[in-house]
């Protein structure tokens, strides 16, 4: 069965997709939708059409699945219900507060169309949350720990650009090495926000800007920066661009705590990622796959990566995994 | 849903399913079968019947699972079709090479019976597996390591008490520590037996043996010691007891590769376990959960934990698990 894909969205996420359809054999990318004029988007497979986002009304796309790469804020609340009544899907929703609301919209959608939609796929939420779940499962006395980075966070970015008499900014999350250690040590100790996590900043000023009065004001940001040690650094917008125009991400996720035995168990899983963009979009193609086999099951509605057996994502059968994997 | 354990055998497995149990409050432990005099037999929860494994065939004992916890080498081969003809069980099969024929033998024996068979649950196979599976496919293109340690391997100390003049013995193996370096870095290395992993032995020899023959014959030993860089330590029976008693295990399993556009992601995932058994037993009630609830919807046959959606391993229902793990 060859599952075919179509993306909306053609950004960091939609190009990603597209390139890891090129590393599945079985998948193939039918169209990229686009709400700019399909004239002026180049995409970088040949033979492939884009189209405009209107052409997907009609449901009568020749897709198996449909890869929704937009943005948490405003698209995806809107975009998913939509398009679930009409497709099978896949979202990287990832707003963790709103996620049962969203679940919620999508499901109606899905079922009444005998539709599958996964949402809120990808690493956070995704495969942090599974790991999460099997911490939980196996560890049922214990702690949960994540942490985040080192990588760029958007949100934090885009935080520091907002600041009037920044150019442009990027910001990096990074562990602190000994919360890190602490957590592995099966000591189970309580981390503050402050203890767990630095933040980086990279800050290129308009001119006539005062550093000092922005770096104050990054520093005392309540939500984004106030409890955290803060570094600002000033750079030009040339070594912004040449130094950290990357888009490295990871993280861990650590569960530990005492079997009824008293014996100490820790669990570890992390993430080290040269392109968050490009591996969020390997994972959603690999669940694609699972949709699409879903679906050709008969099974509707919404999903979280918590609903699919891991067996569905690969493109190998029962046997072979059994024979090479378990 | 109150999920009715039986455990089938009452060694360290058997005891660490009776301990983990007392960590789920939706599980309970229904009884105890043993092959020895029910008698002789004491476990550690009152009130909770040791029967004999006679008592099993009838069929109609009152669990809902049957966790058996027998050995992969003769044990398992035979009593996981046979009770799978006749209860829903959940066993630990660890001989990879044998796991196509195990799963065909329990997958006839289940689905006649309309049962369902779990196999090779455990953390490898196991959760080392989901790794794999999970690696292979959001890094299609990569490498795969495993190491596993530090921790007692029982085959290898079975191997060096085999040795004529040898009481007693345990083996530790010891991931390399460059080793696992180097398969973090992303580089995807090649690494040999030898660059992966040391064993360590400790050895309480016969009166009068030989101890520098004893030890040549240990790291000359063909398939298990002759590919590894060894050190034998020669204790007496009283250090050995006191200082090598317990039962600690893990690992780590890595997969690096490129994305299509070049990147390079490395996930990781490892275990460091104070007791083996222990944690193994919480695994397998983990998933005899998921069993049941398939049982439950009328799912039949063999299974593995590819097969397994993970939120069937979880008391929380779903609603709880998107609020809270996604």
């Amino acid at each position: 069965m060859t599952v075919r894909i179509g993306i909306l969205g053609y950004g960091n996420l939609g190009k990603g997709v597209e390139l890891a359809i090129r590393q599945n054999d079985d998948m193939e990318l039918a169209a990229v939708y686009t709400r700019r004029d399909p004239a002026t988007v180049k995409i970088a497979t040949e033979g492939v059409a884009v189209r405009t986002v209107a052409d997907l009304d009609t449901g009568n796309e020749p897709i198996d699945v449909l890869i929704i790469c937009g943005g948490s804020a405003t698209d995806l609340p809107e975009q998913t219900p939509k398009y679930a009544a009409l497709y099978n899907v896949v979202d990287s929703f990832d707003t963790h507060a709103r996620i049962p609301e969203h679940f919620a919209n999508v499901n109606a959608a899905a079922t009444g169309a005998n539709n599958v939609a996964l949402i809120s796929c990808g690493w956070d939420p995704g495969l942090f949350s599974l790991n999460r779940l099997f911490g939980n499962c196996f560890i049922p006395e214990g702690k949960d720990y994540t942490f985040w980075g080192k990588g760029i966070s958007q949100g934090h970015s885009d935080a520091l650009r907002r600041i009037p008499g920044v150019a442009d900014a990027k910001q990096y999350t990074i562990p602190v090495p000994e919360a890190l250690e602490a957590a592995r040590s099966g000591q189970n100790p309580e981390l503050t926000t402050r203890q767990k996590h630095t933040r980086e900043c990279w800050v290129v000023l308009e001119e006539g800007a005062d550093p000092e009065a922005i770096r104050e004001q990054i520093v005392t940001m309540p939500n984004y920066f106030d409890e955290y040690d803060v570094t600002v650094n000033f750079i030009s917008q040339e070594e912004l661009d040449r130094d950290h125009a990357a888009m490295p991400h990871g993280g861990f996720v650590l569960r530990s705590g005492q079997m009824a035995s008293g014996d100490t168990s820790v669990i570890e899983y992390s993430l080290k990622l040269d392109s968050n963009p490009n591996f969020t979009s390997s994972v959603l193609v690999s669940y694609a796959r699972a949709v699409a086999r879903l679906a050709a099951e008969g099974s509707t509605g919404a999903k979280t990566v918590f609903d699919i057996a891991p067996a569905y994502l690969s493109p190998f059968d029962g046997d072979y995994l059994r024979a090479h994997m378990l």
